[in-house]
């Protein structure tokens, strides 16, 4: 384990585009990869038998793994819970159809945690199996670092993007709300939950960011003395880990050294407070989202889901309202920072991956860029002493995906040189 | 036909609370009122067969028709569409758990169009067959007014709430986005679509809302004086009916006379063109939300729909950004113009219900308001001379539900003074 060769989505397109490599070949390729790997790593809830291979279209040949949050009509689809055990929805989630328009093969559903929420699944991390991939993308990250696909679809509310690429050591992108479509994915809180990918690289992750979705976000060079970088200084930050602090630290020097104009900017107390909002907001929808299945099928739920859903079922409007609004003027407090900064870098989580399968790991640095609405991009490239990822994250200001790319490539490229 | 007498929820749940209506015979009222009447309405796509009464909650007793765009465990969910035939789903929609929790009874799943769009269903206007009910909710707003059903929930995507409610002579609420759950409903254009609720007065669908969301809601006293109500001087005024316009100018002369402070606003800029964009950014999220069913079924789907997706799909993500920032801009002048006024006053449709069944009628004066989110009433009251009904609209600011409400309720007292 440790050393996993991960696959690069651009090099295998690139490849097709150059005729060197068939649709056919590339998906073997990683149909192949998921028997050899994935009895170790996990990542897998389904595993396509006889998947579709298109012979044309911008994404023909990439072997794309769904987290198991989304519908699929050919693949069941169990949320991470047994009480959809053999569930076979009739049509695709949007994003899913969408995929497959542009040419993917879904090749498999990857590992989420129940409903997306934080009881973990069995996923292992790629770098090391005993410690947690992070979630709730789990096997989305998973199977990307271990190098059974190029990429991955997932979701994230709280941090289950941004914080499980960090965890797994690969590229991370949550995009602008509804950037990507979320139709037929399972919702836990839908004013949060945003659909995000995941690939080996920043430059990856960009490219199936345009191939997917038609826009113009792959990474194109950036001109670094215009973009102003500023390392976010939250509260969290005196609570990460040593080695985060350090990794952050080493980040801003590389950035400076890369051309980047950087310095540092303090969080706006409209957001910590929104920071502090999500929580509840997020469990007042769970409680109407997740209601029908707390109804109709309680004995399958963890304790730890009750718990949440009845503690938002709990919540009164009127407090629900409080948060919106709270979320609101974070909003606005984010759009006056991006009038002095364009790009914000902070940790992708307080360390690296926690020991243990027990706990996903902690969503401090994630949530309120999900709650704004913000693109975040994790980077990878650092790792602490014991050989284990440290994820960098950057954040623009809503809609400005196309630049957030571009930097975070251009930093990608600081980082490892 | 023509006349139905109308159940009244308020009467109803006085009558609970009073101790002579027991809900029991209460949804025996509804389920004999719909074995006499729908033959003739079509305003069922399916009525439950043993449906469970609760003995206590807010909604005990009360018959709740549910637009068949809304999940249910217990009844088939056709979406209106061939192509979802006996389909069962799992687990309700959260807003159907959310009103059995509140002890309502799910008397039957009422007639959509195809997927909550143009295609028109079967369902008839009572207050003359010959006439569309309105769409896309044409059987909830159909089931209120025949007097077989106190209550009923819908969506509105353009105008699918306030047409049918108009057409039908009821009242209809659209509330403000996001204030109702819309987990488990088929979407058709996320962004836009928004639940809503019918009953037969405004006072009544303003009780149906409080009790089923918990929220301060019902309709309660206002001081006229204290609010500014202005005609909404928008371009579409022009080519409504003379028997509309007429409607219109005693609807404000009776809000004068009422004591409230009424006067003209014109549209601003922004918001004629935030209108003028709904079309193309319902249709692109349309192409997202429906492209799995055009993959899947499409055999079983309307040439109207088939070609309102494709021409979603084709297009590009640079024009539904065009679209979404003049929806932006349309809501700033909006929040602007609630600065200046409370409640304006418009029609809810350009005249009474057509005549025919093949078009479920105009959202020309409803789809801006859903796209600015804000929440809206239809007030019934007037009629044209062949005693037709006449939709009377009103709308609030983001987020004053609870005042446009009130103002409603005191509307519809003065209309029928």
């Amino acid at each position: 384990m440790g050393h996993n060769r991960m696959m690069s989505l651009e090099a295998l397109i690139s490849a097709r585009d150059a005729g060197k490599a068939d649709p056919d070949v590339m998906i073997t390729l990683s149909r192949d990869a998921i028997a050899r790997k994935d009895a170790a790593i996990k990542a897998f809830a389904h595993v396509a038998e006889n998947p579709v291979v298109a012979a044309t279209g911008p994404l023909a040949g990439v072997a794309l793994g769904v987290k198991d949050i989304f519908d699929t009509f050919d693949q069941p689809t169990g949320y991470g819970s047994a009480a959809y055990d053999g569930h076979q929805p009739k049509v695709d989630a949007a994003i899913v159809d969408l995929a497959r328009r542009r040419g993917a093969t879904i090749i498999g559903k990857t590992v989420t945690t129940e409903f997306a929420y934080l009881h973990p699944a069995a996923t292992v991390n790629p770098h090391n199996p005993a410690h947690t991939p992070g979630g709730s993308s789990s096997g989305s990250a998973a199977a990307v670092a271990a190098g059974m696909i190029p990429a991955a679809i997932g979701t994230q509310t709280g941090g289950s993007v941004i914080r499980p690429a960090a965890f797994c050591g690969i590229a991370g992108y949550k995009p602008s709300y509804r950037l990507l479509p979320t139709g037929g994915l399972k919702h836990f809180a839908p004013s949060l939950d945003t659909a995000g990918l995941f690939a080996a690289s920043v430059v990856d992750v960009a490219l199936l960011a345009q191939l997917l979705t038609g826009r113009t976000l792959a990474a194109a060079p950036v001109d670094p003395a215009s973009i102003r970088v500023a390392v976010y200084r939250c509260a969290q930050l005196e609570g990460a880990d040593p080695a985060m602090q350090e990794a952050l630290s080493k980040a801003a020097d590389m950035a400076a050294d890369a051309g980047f104009d950087v310095g540092d900017i303090a969080e706006p107390e409209a957001m910590a407070a929104a920071r502090d909002a999500h929580a509840a907001l997020q469990e007042h929808e769970a409680g109407l989202a997740c209601g029908p299945d707390l109804a109709r099928h309680r004995e399958f739920l963890s304790q730890r889901l009750v718990d949440a859903i009845e503690r938002g079922q709990a919540i009164e409007p009127a407090a629900y309202d409080a948060t919106r609004k709270l979320a609101k003027r974070g909003r606005t407090a984010a759009r006056g920072l991006f009038g002095e900064v364009d790009i914000l870098l902070t940790p992708s989580a307080p360390g690296a991956a926690p020991e243990g399968l027990g706990s996903t790991g902690d969503a401090r640095f994630n949530k309120l860029w999900t709650l704004m609405g913000t693109p975040a991009v994790n980077i990878p490239g650092f790792f602490d002493a014991s050989g284990l990822p440290l994820g960098i994250q950057v954040v623009a200001r809503f809609g400005q995906d196309q630049v957030l790319l571009a930097v975070a490539a251009a930093l990608e490229r600081a980082f490892r040189a």
